[in-house]
C-alpha cells in the first residue's frame, strides 16, 4: 500500500485566530499537494508555554469541531497534533484524529510527561498536565497507524507495543528544543522504526525565535530501515512524503529482528 | 566511581599463534597505558567465517585458559571478546569474562544470532552456532556490567533487562560490516546507552582488508546521554577511556526516563 502524507511544520502565534487560520490553511495546502494523511504538530492551538495551556472547554470544542471540517473538507486522514483536553478538572495533552469524513477515529492522551531539569532546559509539564494511560493504535483505509507524542518517544515499550498491535506507521506531533533537539530528536525517531521495522513520523512545530520556548523542528519520516526518507530545518513548511509500507514487509525480511524476539528470555511489551 | 577501559580493536590473522600472539600483547599494552577494564572483539580468536569456527575443545580450553593468564597477569578484568565455545555437540559464540586473579565471573552466550539476507551482505550464524538462553550481568570492583555480544545489540529488551538488574555498563564485543556498519552501529549502541541511562562500549574487531567479512570497525563507547565520548576508524588500535559511572546518576535525574517508565501500561523487560 502506497499513499501521501504531510507533515505540516507550523509556527504557533500568540494570536488564536491567526493561528487557527494558518493550521486551516497548512492542511488544504498538504491536500491539494496530493496528501492523504495529514499531521499538525504538538499543541499547534497555542504556544507551548504553561502559561497558555488552560482555554478552557468552549475552546477545545471549537477547536476539535474545527479539526473535524478540515478533515472532511479534504477528505484527509487528519492527526490533530495535540492541544490541552480538559476532563474532570484535569487537563491531558491530547491528539484528537479523524478520518475523510470528519469523524473522530482515535483520541491520544500524552502518556509521558516532560518533566526534565537539563543545564538550560527545565520544564516542568506535570504542573499542568495528568497523563494518559492508554496506548492508541487505530486503522485507517491506508494501514494501521499509532500516535504517540513528543516525550513518548523516550520509552521504547510504547512503541514496541503499538508496533506488536500491529501499527506499521506512528504519528509523533512534538516540539522537541534547542537543547534535546540536536542531541536527541533524529536517532530517538529513526531507532523507534529501526527497532519495530515500521515507518515514524515526527510532526514537529517551527521554530519561533524570541519565544520562551526554543522549538528544534526539524520534522522528519523515517523507514523501517531507519534510513531518514524526508527531513527539514526549523523554519515553517509542509513536508510531504510517499509511505510505501511494503518496504516493512521486505525490511523484516532482511534483517529479522522485529520477527525474532525471544519472548521466552526477556518480556515484550505487547 | 572512575575507571579507565580500553577497547581492543584487533584484526584476527589466519594463524592462530600470530592472532593470539597479537591479543595478549594488546591486552598488555591497554593495562601498561592504564586501563583496569579491557574488552576484546567478538571472533577474536579466529576469523568470522562459518568455515573457521570448529576448533575442537583443545583449542578452546587453550584460548579460555590464556584468557585467565593474560587477566592475571595484568590485573585487569578482561571480558574476552567472544570465541567458539563446544559443548554436548553444540558450538555457541561465547564471552569469557575474568577477573584481575583470573577467576572465571561470567559467561555469556550470543542469544541472538546474526541471519540476515540483506542486498550484498547474507549470513547465516545459525548454520553453525546454536543460540545462548541467559543474560548475563555480573559484579565487578568497578561496577556492575552486563554483556552482549554484536546482534544482540539490535534487541532493545535485551539492554532494558540487563539495565533493570543493575548493569551501569554494557561490553559488546562484535564485528559489524560495512552494510550496516555506517547504517546502524553508531545510532544503535547511542540508543541502547541513552533509553537506559548508561554506559555502552561497542568493541569491535579492525578491517582485514581482502578477507570475505568486512568488518565495519569503528569501536565506540557512548555515555548515558547517548553521547559518543570515544571513537575510532576502522584499522587496529587500543581505543582507552574515562568511565564515571556518576554520570549515570546525573543524567536520570536531569532527564527521567529510566526512572519513569511506566509499568502498569506497558511491560518491561527485567
Amino acid at each position: 500500500m502506497k499513499f501521501q502524507t504531510a507533515l505540516c511544520q507550523m509556527r504557533t502565534e500568540l494570536d488564536d485566530a491567526l493561528t487557527m487560520d494558518k493550521a486551516e490553511d497548512m492542511v488544504r495546502k498538504a491536500a491539494q499537494n496530493g496528501a492523504q494523511v495529514v499531521c499538525l504538530p504538538e499543541m499547534f492551538s497555542c504556544p507551548y508555554d504553561n502559561a497558555y495551556f488552560a482555554g478552557g472547554k468552549a475552546r477545545q470544542r471549537e477547536t476539535v469541531a474545527s479539526l473535524s471540517a478540515w478533515a472532511r473538507a479534504n477528505r484527509v486522514i487528519l492527526i490533530g497534533g495535540s492541544i490541552p483536553e480538559e476532563e474532570n478538572g484535569r487537563l491531558y495533552n491530547t491528539s484528537f484524529i479523524f478520518n475523510g469524513s470528519g469523524e473522530m477515529i482515535a483520541r491520544h492522551r500524552k502518556i509521558h510527561l516532560f518533566d526534565v531539569d537539563l543545564p538550560g532546559m527545565r520544564f516542568q509539564e506535570s504542573a499542568s498536565f495528568s497523563a494518559g494511560e492508554e496506548i492508541t493504535v487505530f486503522d485507517t483505509p491506508f494501514g494501521r497507524f499509532g500516535v504517540a507524542i513528543c516525550f513518548d518517544v523516550r520509552f521504547p515499550e510504547l512503541f514496541r507495543a503499538m508496533a506488536r498491535r500491529g501499527a506499521e506507521m506512528i504519528f509523533l506531533p512534538a516540539q522537541f528544543n534547542g537543547k534535546t533537539g540536536p542531541a536527541h530528536w533524529e536517532i530517538t525517531l529513526r531507532m523507534r522504526a529501526l527497532d519495530n521495522e515500521i515507518f515514524v513520523a515526527g510532526a514537529s512545530a517551527a521554530r519561533y525565535e524570541g519565544f520562551s520556548y526554543e522549538c528544534w523542528g526539524h520534522s522528519l519520516v523515517a523507514d523501517p530501515y531507519g534510513t531518514v526518507i524526508a527531513s527539514c530545518d526549523e523554519k515553517e513548511q509542509i513536508l510531504t512524503t510517499e509511505i510505501d509500507l511494503d518496504r516493512i514487509r521486505q525490511v523484516r525480511a532482511q534483517l529479522p529482528t522485529f520477527l525474532h524476539l525471544r519472548r521466552q528470555i526477556y518480556s515484550v511489551a505487547e
